[in-house]
């Protein structure tokens, strides 16, 4: 929580009417220390087979993200690891807030570097020269959209490193349509956030405000542990850990995931009866009876599937 | 829990009658290695604005413990941040037993050292003198009062550092009415005490009874992580870590902490309107309307907690 | 979960028909790189005072697992600490999955080690020799009876060392009657195992599946931790850790715990009455009057429970 | 060392004829995912009171390097620290290769990110529309000037984030004249590197050559522990940790230090006096006499020491 | 080093006359828990082109030592990396004794278990049977051979996980001519191993003697980090880590390190003249005439090379 | 080093003039947080056999300080070891300044507690009261006498636990005669401190100079990782760790290291020889004849050494 009643914390003033907020969806790009702009993202996302909001960033469709809250890291893994280059895309080790709430949109990214006052003054000078009173970690959130998941590069600083508190928390929540939160560094007010209805996989909690760091790059490429991050990832994370999944892969990893649903289903099923040992079923059973069995099962609930998505989208 | 049917442990041996306990509430403060009379303890919390124990501990109000119940550690930042020479009054990375419990009392300071035979056959010869059959961990237990948060400095040792198991974890219960338990240090019969209604944060969990270890002050002042502990002191846990108060800066913790919640409450009813940028009212309003808005809210609610304190106290 | 559909993962391919089952009870213990005969198993287990499953494993009666699920660790140290050269069978350090179920069995040991080809190569030719399609964690899965807790030496191993995910959990919880599963390496689908009712103990989770490891022992000893495990060892688990003990101390440590369990009882019965300092009643009582209300205690309460006890088995 | 004689290693194969170089001074600037203009760069070091390199970057004098080998890093905290925003500039925790060795240099700054296919092929193609074969590690490591030190953003990459292994390092030597290297990474061929004459700066050694990460940025800001680096900052490595030094601040930490070194002299020949408590001298002498010894002994120590700089020069 | 005058250190008595030693070297293969016959050390090391040692280990050619003498960690990885299911053979994290002396020998391999008594007491009455008095660390040091270099799988073991003091490492030194000494533990007396000239690679230091664990295993397969040894691998160490490396492999690594460095040479000879960019060098050459002389280099230098050998052999 | 020329760190600026020193030795006891009076110092070290210090610190001889420089961890390991009480004087995990170094002295304690101002300013004033300027870390250094360590309890702190830089290392160098410094904490200048000839145990290495910290106990008992460490104390470190032995065990300690170093010279002796197996000769021989010969060594060298002793001291 808790506003600082009597004062700002250093470097982080209250700024911003909302006249200046139609502004922030297309300025701020250009404003901070790290810049990458509308092409570069067009020219680096190109293989984005979806639509993309104003200023470029690919734009997973709805029945995706819906689909994508089954997903599990497994699920995903067996699509990208597959795929040569892209063996980068999890990062876990996170605290995770509620971890029974998948997590589940596409990424707003935000970057931070420890503060360095002669960049921190030419950036800010720049971005009051665009009608941005103070470049801040609200600059960022007040650019959410329905569905962003908020991903922040804060290089895993705890102390001084706590991107909100439950106040902010709770307008991403409402911002976001609880979509969530993933930040390499931490959080304050864990109690209020922990009543918060919105997933967030965080490294650490501190009772300090966010300071001694600088706001270097709003929907750039950033780096959350091992994996490489871009605006527009379809971001999924479960008990585990977090997926970023390039949107030109999205529905080949959903679709894939219905298969291994179905194949979990009947596994457990068999299992359950009692009459098998593990090698007999799984991984694939060798018994040619119970492959066709399998084999029918998976075509008839395929198809189930696919008829309530169906009947859900007319609805 | 659980009694070693057969022997003590090591070096902590069974004693005391009630007879003793009268005499325990006085006299142990000048038996262990390290001393701290009750005038050395009214000098050096010579600003503590409330009552003392007999021994000289500053006694925090009931009421004030109460009010304490709905602190953060957020809150208290706020309020001892600001003080110089008062920024290291938090310490974190316990596992906590019950975080969903609030950690609330008064602190009753507790130091252990590495066993050093020649030390410690001198500490006890001294304390047989004053009538107490042993030093031990039961010696210090035994004088807690209600509303006392046992602090114990056992070096963050694991292996033989367990301040009490399950049976001494109740007894702390009973005798402290649920107030809890810091030590750093260890516990065990993690199944028992998770069963007992008290919170406790802990360094971590180990079967082996406490031993291989002395007591070397009760009620003296004591490191706990980066942290010095005075007797007396406010003890305020959340979900993050713990705050030891100095008693004089508990008032104004709490009027301070009214406000914050009462400025938390009004952002989020703000925010869930959906009306407003996170700029437009947090940390503060810049439009005038809102600001004066918050203004009244403010004082409503003040009034409001105000009123149905001092109605609660009558009753 | 999650069968990868098109490829098994490197070099642990699918096998094995029912017919091969019936083998895999006896035959595999001499196919792997590490050998333990029948001969040496009941060699080093000679003080086992049990029958012995046919592979020579002790087997640990119904009627004791059932009353072990009451033992938490500080039970089994009170017994085990007091003899010399059995201080080493407690590990801990695990992210255990459902911490409120005990974990009550008997050892079925199993040992990875890093993959080396040439090791690999001959093992899997001399387990087809017996008639074993492909050493792999399936091999030793399938031989789980109920009441087995599977305990895996996978020498700490995160990437590519998850012993299973959530369809084979599945299988164990079914083959051991959710008796549970100690592995010192990982497991994957931590979301689909945290939905299946049997304990397990691990060091962490990743979404790799399990790879570039070999299998290199099925009832062996082995080393989880600091602890030397035997096939056949009593494993009981609790919210602290795992305890691995020698059949020949099983009686020993269950009786022993009936008194510990009606000692705590009746310590936390005159601590609620909240007449006494802890010294007066624990350890134990220094009062004879108090001893003796203490000895009578425990008489009638170590009737019922025998009564109860015997009453059940007549059932 | 060691040249993969059958291949190039994945991703990194082996480019560029000498015609190639020329272009590589001004061009790769542009080619990478994250840039940063030659505009960019002299906005950012408005401050900079230096001659400029060709691309934009800061050029430190060569006598104001040839001072700064006498440096430690108290002798830099003791200036920056003073310096509202530039408490981030000083990193440690690094396994340094010649602590005998100073380090000394402008910073010429080379940042990595995880592999990720679709972005690193977009900027391979992107930097072959510019005439360079392929962006590697060398691609960096071939526009070093002399004076330059390598600093590298591997993000703390310790397997595949060997940066180079000896014979790349014996390059850099040969181009730096022996300045220097520092990389949040690895390095590979230690034995080798440790007979070759540079200080260098790494966190972890392995065997395995660079890969499975892209360069994303030379010349950009970077980030090494906790601290923000821009190209043609000062470079300063001693026993402790680096320095990085803005240039605008690189005369005024010089002179100072001339004065923390002579006082230094004169504190020890005090000292070895034998005379004094250390309190008579250090800090700084209470006794007048003392303070007008030391006066003119500093008076007279800065005169010998200016005197010998401006006859070097003129030599 | 040092004896304790009083008494044997608990579980580690003083054994064995000379007349046992031939014993030695075939018998204790069977007598501890886990055992590997000769045949099973044939069987799983089948590719073994050379000689082996009475007991079935692989032994090395002494010339073949003599050249691994020169080998870096780098030009392992090299060969060993191409080789699916051989990439687990490098172990890293030691502390390193003597940095500068290459560990070159033939693995002769040691495993400790945690002390059990049951498990001990059988297999001490076993070796016992077969005229061994004791089991111990001193049974299998005084099978050392000359070039053995002995590996102790200590599973991590600092405290009483000494596998020797100062005395028995001058021991091994004498025995195995200086080859040196791999721990997964630790040794005592550093002050004292600092001044014999042998290399060690341990974990830790502490001055506690061996005890509480058990031997089990002499010349079995063990595990040291990551990795899989066998008894008769070319063991070879340098400032990084150790290589453990099938002797089926041996001849071709050595071969190709001659190419390795004489690349490395013309490499650092190229960079020297300061003409090049690193890319006109190094991986290799692109212009035809610089491919031609270094071809004209590496022929030249591979013929001196041989040549020096096999005068060498001649004398 | 470093003199910060403008402001002295915060609250810790510069006092006292010589003429206080005298009270120095005599009048600090009493001004700090923790006190432990000259009758506390003498009766909790009731078994020191040697003079003692004006303030009750107890003296060992120079003599056996001399000897003590021949003294490893092992030497003092065997004596302590067996001494019911007194196994935890071990601390170990320093970084070794000068590992080649004995470092051997009298401790002379220090406590630092994390900066509380409450208790701070009663600290001053109560100093103030007699006569002491402030509180601070020369307080204490001034005290030093020939022969002391400096040991510190500065609780493991890095950034501003920086007891001393290169001048007041160099002034403990002076005061001490080289005796040593041990420091939980950090020191800071390690450039210039590794040219001063006085070995030194520290946690780590920082640039800030001490602050954040009070003063609160000299020559009090503290803690130094799992050790109490008591004034007095004979300080011994070796490139392992640290020893604290009581004096009342220094002339055991002592007299059993000559004949284990005789031993060594012995056994290492007979393994050089080339004849024997390990066992042969070490713990001790089993051959009579052999038992024999080194009872006649261990006599004659006793008799030589104490003959140099006696001759040394004469002259």
């Amino acid at each position: 929580m808790h506003w600082n009643l009597t004062a700002a914390p250093a470097r982080f003033s209250v700024v911003a009417a909302a006249a200046v907020c139609a502004l922030l969806l297309s300025a701020p790009a250009r404003a901070q220390l790290i810049t990458f702009s509308k092409q570069d993202l067009i020219d680096y996302t190109a293989q984005n087979p979806f639509d993309r909001f104003p200023d470029g960033r690919p734009k997973l469709p709805d029945d995706l993200l819906e689909r994508a809250r089954d997903l599990s890291a497994e699920d995903i893994w067996g699509t990208l690891h597959d795929k040569e280059g892209f063996r980068n895309q999890y990062a876990d080790g996170f605290q995770i807030v509620h971890p029974d709430k998948p997590l589940v949109g596409r990424a707003f990214t935000v970057q931070f570097m420890p503060l360095r006052a002669d960049l921190d003054d030419v950036a800010q000078a720049k971005a009051k020269q665009r009608g941005i009173k103070r470049l801040m970690n609200q600059t960022a959130i007040d650019m959410l959209q329905p569905g962003d998941v908020l991903v922040v590069d804060m290089f895993g600083k705890k102390v001084d490193g706590t991107i909100v508190g439950d106040n902010l928390f709770y307008y991403i929540m409402v911002a976001t349509h609880k979509a969530g939160l993933v930040v390499d560094g931490s959080v304050r007010d864990l109690d209020g956030i922990s009543e918060i209805d919105m997933p967030a996989y965080i490294r650490a909690v501190d009772p300090t405000p966010i300071g001694n760091v600088m706001l270097t790059g709003i929907n750039v490429p950033i780096r959350i542990g091992g994996t490489t991050v871009m605006p527009g990832d379809l971001v999924v994370g479960d008990r585990e850990g977090v997926y970023f999944i390039p949107p030109q892969f999205a529905k080949e990893v959903l679709d894939r995931a219905d298969e291994i649903h179905i194949h979990d289903e009947w596994t457990k099923k068999k299992f359950a009866e009692g009459k098998y040992k593990s090698q007999d079923i799984y991984g694939s059973p060798s018994d040619p009876r119970l492959q066709q069995e399998y084999k029918e099962y998976l075509q008839k609930r395929l198809e189930e599937i696919r008829r309530q998505r169906s009947e859900k989208e007319k609805r």
